[in-house]
């Protein structure tokens, strides 16, 4: 359905406000968002069919790598089609690495009470030399709000992978989007909930959105779309 | 709420197709639906506003023509904010102006039983050398479905002024959409409606799209927004 998955809900107890990459009590897990690139097509394949596997849709799942890698990276970060990718790992992320113009990677430590099991982490391993396992990611692009007279986000997906779900990820993942958002003076940040995913819609009404009860969605495809090629208007 | 506007139902008889621009029976109007420039600002702020009018949503309305012209036409057509404008007049159209690289001009003619009435025809007369008076406007941008792997089209709004409506203009204005969609090789158009105004949905569902029942608008703005510029992610 390629709509925000429900993200896990928030932790019963919030998690203190820590310095990045500084603590280390219990079982520190290191987590970066940066800004996906070409080289990821791969992990974001993955993760989108594992999407479709969560919300039981993967009849409507046809994306292959080679149509991903030629529809996204088509713009320059945030212009268009833009993935943060959510990375974990064992040890802290160097803070120089993969500064980006555009995005600085967002680093933060997790002090886990017992370590993560993550049984496909060969899967969502980009670098075989490090430990750095991909974890969720988001999909966003600019939407546009005419009575405001300017530009939104539209998230378009957010996933965190099972193992890493009720920590904070899908938090962080939303936050990330919604501060560049206003760094870049936009109006809003939009995307839609499944009405029957009470856990969903209050996380994000606990994230301070708004959930629209009136509006629906109405959807154009197929051959109901292709049938317009040959309409004479 | 500058979200899709309910268009005309559609005409209990429909227009035959004829070939524009040729039949003149009647009372003859002319249309022609082409891509908006800068020039046309003026035009679309005054439907934006008529618009926050017409859905009784002008406490929402701030948008200035400053604002628009710094956040539309940032983009070539069809790759960010676009719009399409629908201009009609008591002339044929001139078959090659404003033939426009990424999109040829969509012309058509109306055969009417009376001539339309529009009090309100100085406020949208672009030129006043000519007729020409601006009629209505769909603005649009691409989005992304992730399960297709492929980008679509987002229609934020579609609206045709009063005097013009229950003509199957709305029909037109969604279908040039619909057609560029299939034209760029896009797998879907989408948009929103409210759920009470049963004779948009009919006519939505009559061009072919399906209404979403279960999918709910989440919107984070002012100030919950803003909040996420101090969050320490």
């Amino acid at each position: 359905m390629a709509a925000a998955a429900p993200p896990p809900p928030p932790t019963a107890t919030p998690e203190p406000n820590m310095n990045p990459q500084t603590s280390t009590i219990g079982h520190p897990l290191f987590s970066r968002i940066r800004l996906a690139t070409p080289h990821d097509v791969p992990s974001i394949h993955k993760l989108i069919h594992q999407m479709a596997v969560f919300e039981r849709l993967t009849h409507l799942f046809s994306a292959t790598e080679s149509n991903l890698s030629s529809s996204l990276f088509t713009s320059p970060p945030f212009k268009s089609f833009t993935v943060f990718l959510l990375e974990v790992s064992r040890s802290p992320f160097p803070p120089s690495s993969l500064s980006q113009d555009s995005f600085t990677p967002l680093l933060k430590t997790h002090n886990l009470d017992l370590p993560i099991e993550d049984p496909e982490s060969y899967n969502f391993t980009p670098d075989m030399l490090s430990d750095v396992v991909v974890a969720g990611f988001v999909l966003f692009f600019p939407n546009y709000s005419s009575f405001l007279g300017k530009p939104g986000f539209y998230i378009e997906d957010i996933f965190v992978r099972e193992p890493y779900r009720r920590k904070g990820f899908g938090r962080e993942l939303l936050s990330a989007v919604a501060k560049q958002a206003v760094k870049m003076g936009y109006g809003r940040v939009e995307w839609v909930v499944l009405d029957w995913n009470v856990n969903a819609i209050r996380f994000y009404e606990q994230m301070g959105a708004e959930v629209l009860q009136e509006w629906r969605v109405c959807r154009l495809t197929g051959d109901a779309l292709l049938a317009f090629d040959n309409v004479n208007i």
